[in-house]
């Protein structure tokens, strides 16, 4: 029986991880040896501090040099499900089943439907993250994919870097802009395609040319991951402790809610990894 | 008119600067060249992911530098109020007043608790600022209590004006001045009284009476630095947004709560400066 296990190896799980570790507790940490390919595809990472503009597979080394120097090793198996059985939980992975006394979910929020050629042109001419990239397509043209009316602030705020934006509502709210360069595009995402250099979204009627498409959307089901798990949508629900409506089950990252930024999730990470410890203080104490 | 004020220049000051520059927003940081006192004086720093084992003030230089790489300066100045305007707010400093769109609060945690009297005599005989209020105190008899040995070199100033300052240390250090009107008491400061027009310092072994204290800390409670603001305790009260009580007001790290702890700071600025950049572009569509 693991003291706390940690699910994702993203930057709120190597957080996470660290604190735990640095608190004494025995952890399992559940993930890739890669840490994550969300991090690793990013360009360049400007604002995680401490650490100036940073390609996303340097911040990626040094949080793995990190575990390393820790002492911390990551068990690369897949979460299928994990269940709450009162006292702790059983958490069950493709090939084995493991227990925890407390667990901390960091899977980050996983693209549900992806388009074909998204996963294979990404960090190549598709980006998830307009305040990641967008400062590399200043005066260029870039394509928007919105899953929802709020990324039109992302494409809003772009429109202040790239020369030209297409936004393609995937949805069927009305959309206005206040920047002149921006261009409203709907239909139907049915492929994205790289040719002579550009990315290329291909609609139903249409196909749009530019230099990066911006995919933004957030889809994950956390509530297929954990039976009974209250959530908000594609999130898990979560309160300033990093708990979640299950006892001693806890949360952290993309998971819980934009923005997706390294940043907060280290930071959610180490306030998961601390509440789960008091947690752990608080069975102790009552039990007889 | 800034865009964004940020108060404070520890992790979560630091990291609200990076993305909110990072947002292409015009920003104005108020705290201390050399960072945080606090961060450079801890040993080492085990789990802020992505730089191992660090010393404190290792950490401070990696954190300055990045902000030197993203062309960020530090306005040092003491900020003594932030007032909300409706549409704006004003922060006053010591020898200046600032004016921005929205405020980010990352001040740190009082160190302690107000002593008894201070909060009721504030602007009667107990003052926070030598450099607003020294005017007043001219061929008069003062007291300065200085909780760190930065507030010494107020103390020396304040000796030009008045005619006699003592001089209470809430610290260990030796202190000495190069005035002969000042005087270092040592003793455990209990009490703020008001006697026959002269402000009591109660020690524990003695009394001194002249005619103001000046308390001097790094930072003082937020419901002082911000009247109307709403808060638990020493901390304000914040949304999984960061935002507070009030609308274009946003606080980040130890202000907001426990626990104490770097990364938690660094990931709740990334998250106040973005929650200012939704505000920020909120209010421009509100506009006709």
């Amino acid at each position: 029986m693991y003291d706390i296990a940690i699910v994702g190896t993203g930057p709120a799980g190597v957080s996470a991880a660290l604190t735990a570790k640095n608190r004494n507790k025995d952890i399992l940490l559940l993930g890739r040896k890669d840490l994550s390919e969300k991090v690793s595809k990013s360009h360049r990472v400007l604002n995680y501090p401490g650490l100036p503009d940073i390609a996303g597979e340097d911040l990626v080394k040094a949080m793995r040099d990190h575990l390393d120097q820790m002492g911390i090793e990551i068990t690369a198996e897949k979460v299928i499900s994990i269940y709450a059985m009162g006292d702790y939980f059983a958490i069950q992975c493709a090939r084995e089943m493991f227990e925890a006394s407390s667990v901390i979910i960091a899977t980050g929020v996983m693209p549900g439907k992806m388009l074909p050629g998204e996963e294979e042109y990404l960090g190549r001419g598709v980006s998830y993250c307009v305040t990641c990239d967008a400062a590399l397509y200043k005066g260029k043209e870039a394509t928007v994919l919105g899953y929802s009316p709020k990324e039109e602030e992302e494409a809003e705020f772009l429109t202040e870097i790239a020369n030209r934006v297409y936004y393609v509502p995937v949805y069927q709210e009305e959309v206005s802009f206040s920047a002149a360069n921006i261009e409203v595009i709907r239909g139907a995402a049915k492929e994205i395609k790289r040719r002579d250099d550009k990315s290329v979204l291909v609609l139903d009627k249409q196909e749009i040319v530019s230099d990066i498409v911006f995919v933004l959307r957030d889809a994950v089901s956390p509530g297929q991951l954990v039976p009974g798990l209250e959530t908000e949508g594609a999130h898990i629900k979560t309160g300033r402790d990093m708990s979640t409506s299950i006892s001693g089950l806890f949360a952290a990252g993309d998971i819980t809610g934009t923005p997706y930024q390294d940043a907060k999730s280290v930071g959610e990470g180490n306030v998961a990894a601390l509440s789960a410890v008091s947690y752990l203080a608080q069975k102790v104490k009552k039990q007889p």
